[in-house]
């Protein structure tokens, strides 16, 4: 069984193979651009780690993996230019450094590409993998469009906000993992299980991301700690601490999410307070174990050699043991 | 055997069955207002045609024509944004009635959709109509892109423009009639003579829209006659006429095409006298036959009854005797 490691790189090798820059050049540039710039290859190694659980033939999900690693930078194009976002990874994102015009459009082809690359599967599995890929991707669309609401809404509930993260974030994630199984060679019962594993690990990812973006460690995490604070970004952690303040905590958070005019330490250190004070970094962490633990104990149903679970496994238990 | 009108008949009906406003209406509504804004259905009632030249049961081809629509309408609501176009058959076009963002995502869901709707055709013939499709797609992407360039060059070439609307404009409806023929059960390569046929289709209706804008019968062509010349578009006129032109003719180009200050009149009125000096008009006139020709040919070689065929001859001629 290839491990984590082994099997982003055999996402990042699959990457230069099919690197080319054809004609017009400025459409495919930028594609791959945003491809070629780095990140953790999640979503294609779901694919890979799907297919591993039920074969030992995983070169053949390479290229449908490398499919949904260019949809999933299609979404991040897009999203870049709809979020006003300046950098990705280090880099400048393509609507800065080319225009909005060059991003819509290299997004837009980014997107066909990865049906072609999707496409490519057996033609036996081939209405099965195109059901789960086309309903997921549209799923993704209306996960973003909610995350857009959210900007322009006073009161997301919980309930609003998990709906949100799961089409957004998880259901790329269960979706990966069910192509990877179908190529695989899964019974598709046996896939969409392994779909509400990924949906399970999509949920726990996501409020683990939230989690460590105000709670984590400055020195792992990657990112500024306090960036969803600052940028008043409706997560887990606030909507949940709206829910359970009490009037004195309300108005203080009122007050540093109205405010244009603060000081940044100062606000990011006064509402983690409030968090602390409420507890919320505990639930969130209780939440994210809830999830972790679901998705193991689907695991654990399904019907192959222990061996093949390890890294799914590991990659679960992760989730949790970074947040403990 | 259904007339164009019994065609496009068809694919309104298919539409109103379809059209489901579904959460979060802010993704759905304005990609079914795009859809629903009317048009020629000239695409999707390709594949029709495309399908019943081989099979009398063309309603198993209405949900993938559907899908051809929707990609279409996808690339329009796009290029809508790249063109900053404020209207689209009379109504607001997406980024104006809502905004940049919602267009963007609305046409992401609209393409997206249309895979989904594409590939709900039989199973046997999937692997053959997703490559027909993605293949079209990612040209339609590129022929855009060259439109883009084209607005920043000062000399494009006749090839260039050929290429640059047979990528744009021909290959999809190209590709809607092989599409519509694998459904009904063409063998494939008499499907890909269909493509050829629709390739020259493709390129004389593209050429006599870039005829009809300058030289149509304003009461029949429904757009403003003159428009291209007023915006500088680069038609096949225009570069042809710039290939020609001697010194004065080409400074009096010059003038009119880098002036901002103008009477528009009088700038239609020079420019399609000189225009009409050069044969410009005569010239297209003979290239929309000579595609039209290599049309109606490739449609006599297709091995089915005559009966099958009449209304895509029926339309082909109908390209010509327009601009007789």
């Amino acid at each position: 069984m290839k491990n984590i490691d082994d099997l982003q790189a055999l996402i990042d090798e699959e990457i230069r193979r099919q690197y080319r820059i054809l004609e017009p050049r400025e459409l495919y540039e930028p594609m791959w651009y945003a491809l070629s710039n780095g990140g953790k290859r999640l979503r294609p190694v779901f694919v890979l780690m799907g297919c591993q659980l039920f074969s030992d033939d995983i070169r053949r999900a390479a290229l449908p993996a490398l499919g949904i690693e260019m949809f999933h930078n299609f979404t991040l194009l897009h999203d870049d230019i709809m979020d006003k976002a300046f950098m990705r990874r280090n880099l400048p994102t393509v609507h800065v450094k080319w225009d909005v015009n060059r991003a819509i459009l290299s997004g837009d082809a980014l997107a066909i590409q990865s049906n072609i690359f999707i496409a490519s599967c057996d033609k036996e599995i081939l209405p099965d993998v195109l059901r789960v890929f086309n309903t997921t991707a549209l799923q993704v669309c209306e996960g973003q469009q909610y995350d857009l609401n959210f900007e322009r809404i006073e009161e997301v509930s919980v309930t609003e906000y998990l709906n949100m993260i799961r089409l957004k974030t998880a259901v790329l994630i269960a979706g990966s993992l069910e192509i990877g199984s179908l190529i695989g060679g899964a019974a598709p019962q046996w896939a969409k299980r392994v779909y509400d594993l990924g949906d399970m690990i999509g949920m726990a990812f996501q409020l683990q991301d939230d989690f460590l973006d105000t709670f984590g460690n400055p020195e792992t995490f990657g990112k500024n700690i306090g960036g969803d604070i600052l940028a008043n970004k409706k997560t887990f952690l606030l909507i949940k601490a709206r829910e359970l303040a009490d009037t004195e905590q309300l108005n203080l958070l009122k007050h540093y999410y109205s405010s244009e005019d603060f000081n940044a330490e100062e606000k990011i250190g006064s509402v983690k307070k409030i968090f602390r004070d409420l507890e919320i970094d505990k639930m969130t962490v209780e939440k994210v174990h809830e999830y972790s633990n679901k998705a193991l104990s689907i695991l654990a149903e399904i019907p192959v050699d222990g061996s093949r679970k390890v890294e799914l496994e590991k990659f679960t238990r992760n989730l949790m043991d970074r947040i403990r």
